[in-house]
């Protein structure tokens, strides 16, 4: 097995993800949530009918994009009319047997408009458009990241158990798959971690701020949506995989 | 005194932005040092001249410009020729006396590819090119708005003693306003916290990964660059600052 797809490896990326998860969704809850930033349209001309999120992703991701950022098998868009790379492509292991079609992200922005955002923002406008689209982004590319990363749980899963996975993938057995790679116990530890670091994280800005993130907000994120839209990556990626 | 000048939102503002200097060291930390990031020209044809860094900061400031970031009083671009914005002018209030030209940025991103970046992460290339740019930006920006956050500290205490200050503005005494703007016991409570803070961030981090930041080199960068650099400013803006 590559080592990319050890179970250590891929246990150290997502519980490192958390770091980066939580911290993007603290910056983010400093400003209120401003719901006119979401809103197609609702903030003048020049973006027509465009969001100003719509606007700050695209225009975020042309450039990575030109970075190479959606060369990796790790990372994946939000829009697909993205220009080349200017630097030369890096040789990536090709430790995942996907043709690259499955995307997730369309999903992951509503979910984040419509239940993560709202949950983790003080309601109402503080004008601070700017900085709240800024750090959505960021919240966007973490999460997209941690939620795709269940391409290489899959990938780990069937090497070491493809007698198992196989004829479940050859039957396009949906519930038995989703069975079959659920770890409860996996699951409360990822659960427990989470709202053991968002306590300390923001618990150590709270002493001086006023926060609105609270660990059981993160929790809920995390059990509501990162959690289930990660495992329906998972059967996405195993009913795509091909079986030899 | 309007209440962005008092003393309480002053401080608090900057010890919030310590979290987010911190948050961005320890995520660029991740990459190696990567110097060819910050080579003119070191990185194919598409770029020309110009450094990755140089090309990923530009393009992150045209978005940013066009969401009215830098109309507000405590941020500063790296680049001159950007696009007006696309939002709506907001009403700030215009708590400095300034004609708006005082700029450390040339001297920050010197500091930061000489000084910073080069503690920060382990020598060497990873090939993150990417990553490695995407985050420096995050460190960039930040480490701006705090040395330039020396405006506000510095109109504060203008309106606190203005008969201490206005001689020494009309003496153009730089020496002397070094001297009394200077408050050791402020700066050796900011740099204890940065360790506290830098030592449970990444603390917390380093428990399951390999993490080459430690509170020693945040102190460091803050002894060394942050408080100076935020003094400079300090200075600078008082000296420029009309007595009436």
């Amino acid at each position: 097995m590559h080592k990319e797809l050890t179970l250590d490896r891929i246990r150290a990326v997502l519980a490192r993800l958390e770091e980066t998860i939580i911290f993007a969704l603290i910056e983010r809850s400093q400003f209120s949530l401003n719901r006119v930033v979401y809103l197609p349209g609702a903030l003048g001309v020049a973006l027509g009918d465009r969001s100003l999120i719509n606007f700050l992703l695209h225009g975020t991701e042309v450039l990575h994009s030109q970075l190479r950022r959606y060369t990796s098998s790790d990372e994946h868009p939000f829009f697909s009319d993205l220009p080349d790379p200017i630097l030369e492509r890096l040789d990536f292991p090709d430790v995942l047997v996907t043709d690259g079609t499955l995307n997730f992200n369309a999903r992951i922005r509503e979910v984040y408009e419509q239940h993560v955002v709202t949950q983790i923002c003080a309601e109402g406008d503080d004008g601070q458009y700017g900085s709240s689209a800024v750090n959505d982004v960021v919240c966007l590319q973490a999460l997209s990241k941690r939620i795709h990363y269940g391409e290489f749980v899959a990938e780990s899963k069937f090497q070491a158990y493809t007698d198992r996975y196989a004829p479940l993938i050859a039957a396009g057995d949906r519930e038995g798959l989703v069975s079959l790679l659920t770890d409860t116990e996996v699951e409360i530890n990822v659960v427990q971690r989470v709202r053991e670091k968002t306590a300390q994280y923001a618990g150590l800005i709270q002493a001086a701020n006023d926060s609105t993130l609270t660990p059981e907000i993160v929790v809920k994120i995390y059990k509501d949506w990162v959690i289930p839209l990660n495992k329906e990556v998972q059967v996405e990626y195993l009913l795509r995989r091909p079986v030899l």
